[in-house]
């Protein structure tokens, strides 16, 4: 299986990449492209809006390529998603795309075309402590959809986002169907009081309201709150689901941590 | 003129409450009514929910109330945003509302529901540097519609928003219309790629495209991006407008500063 794997959002660390590829090498089941793109620097991507939309497209065209993995998340994905699945060449319908945090306005936008969209760690989680077993997980998913690798509560279609990335792609073209999803979210590094206020952006509206249930993942790294906000994430999420009506299904095994676990988009078990 | 003083979001700090008070006294136009729930503390808010939403339901039915004046911002107007324009009592249409930042939810609310809504300083500005100016500011709008207190460039119908308050409020049930608005915009406290991500997402909605034209207020304290963001908040702005097709009408004079001006909701000048 050849994977490529390309940067929309900030820049993979070579050492990541080094890393990753050793693994790949050592496993023998698959062929990784880390595409050069990964290592350019424009301010706060990785290159210019224009070659990270170059790579992404060129390896998407690629009909030698059986899946893209995005390198990391950071921010960016969001600013070339639209154009990414615009005029979609035929090779882009047959892969799977792989990442998760901000690429999930790639996945929303892949999956809302119709293209096979899957939440799981990234090449960059080989540098997070104990993220050897995320990265291999995720390869276990791409090379033999290996069902230890999944988020062991799915039950039926769902779909996993970073809360905050979520809540800013409502209402842009990127917003793909909630219908009876069971809809996975997780935050990293906000205050409470933020993680509140997106949780009301998200409960509130009418698309989010048709999910099946909202799980939560974990909340990690969570930023000092001045005062003290008075409950948790969870007490927070619930309370949203219930004052909007939507269904808490409980937690969820997502996160920024290794233990990062795969959530195919829409898939049913 | 009575001016009712009530706490949407965070606790009023009593210094400010006393400076004000002196301050309204010293004028001898105005009475201000400062509602003991300013004071009142409950985790991150001036108080539950109910205790929010009771004394800003008790001073809009109040008809001796000329004017609610939202204590200050922080975060938590929109929790409560909703009940609060609901049922309305006759005595809440004859007011103006007067506020920023957080307390834009319920500006938007509202203004939504036909009141006055009217951005601008408020009393916590005491405790900021140069902020009896900005106060004063506020009191002679209240008092006599003192046209110097005006944003200078406003042209027709307009309305200001925080931004981070902007794209958490598009799709809630406090949406406003925003047809041929001039919508003026702020910021403060962010990293550059937030406030991207936020542009992103304001400028996809297509009730905001609706616009007459976007114009930037100040953004102040903002937080350092790692690595340079490569451009700056102005930058971000015009960019994401010429995306979207939204005309970029330049600079405002608004921001979380001594120098806030003035911008009443829907006035034609």
């Amino acid at each position: 299986m050849r994977i490529a794997v390309v940067a929309p959002s900030c820049p993979l660390k070579p050492e990541a990449a080094e890393a990753v590829r050793a693994l790949a090498d050592a496993r023998g089941d698959c062929e990784l492209a880390i595409h050069p793109q990964c290592f350019l620097s424009a301010g706060h991507f990785a290159g210019p809006d224009e070659a990270r939309l170059a790579a992404l497209r060129e390896v998407m065209a690629d009909p030698a390529v059986d899946a893209v993995w995005f390198a990391r998340g950071g921010y960016g994905s969001n600013r070339i998603a639209e154009a990414a699945r615009s005029d979609l060449p035929d090779a882009a319908r047959s892969k799977t795309y792989l990442g998760y945090s901000d690429a999930g306005f790639l996945l929303a936008g892949l999956h809302q075309a119709g293209l096979e969209a899957v939440w799981g760690p990234m090449p960059q989680d080989m540098v997070r402590e104990g993220g050897e077993v995320a990265v291999a997980r995720a390869l276990d998913w791409l090379v033999r959809h290996d069902p230890a690798a999944l988020e062991p509560a799915l039950e039926g279609p769902a779909m996993a986002f970073n809360l905050t990335v979520l809540s800013n792609l409502l209402g842009t073209s990127l917003e793909p169907d909630f219908s009876d999803v069971d809809l996975l979210i997780e935050e990293v590094y906000e205050h409470l009081y933020r993680i509140d206020r997106s949780m009301f952006h998200v409960a509130a509206s009418p698309a989010i309201r048709k999910v099946r249930q909202i799980r939560l993942g974990r909340v990690t790294d969570v930023l000092p709150n001045d005062p003290d906000f008075g409950g948790d994430a969870a007490d927070i999420v619930e309370q949203w689901c219930t004052r909007s009506g939507i269904a808490f299904g409980g937690r969820a095994d997502i996160g920024h941590d290794a233990a990062n676990k795969v959530v195919p988009f829409g898939r049913t078990a």
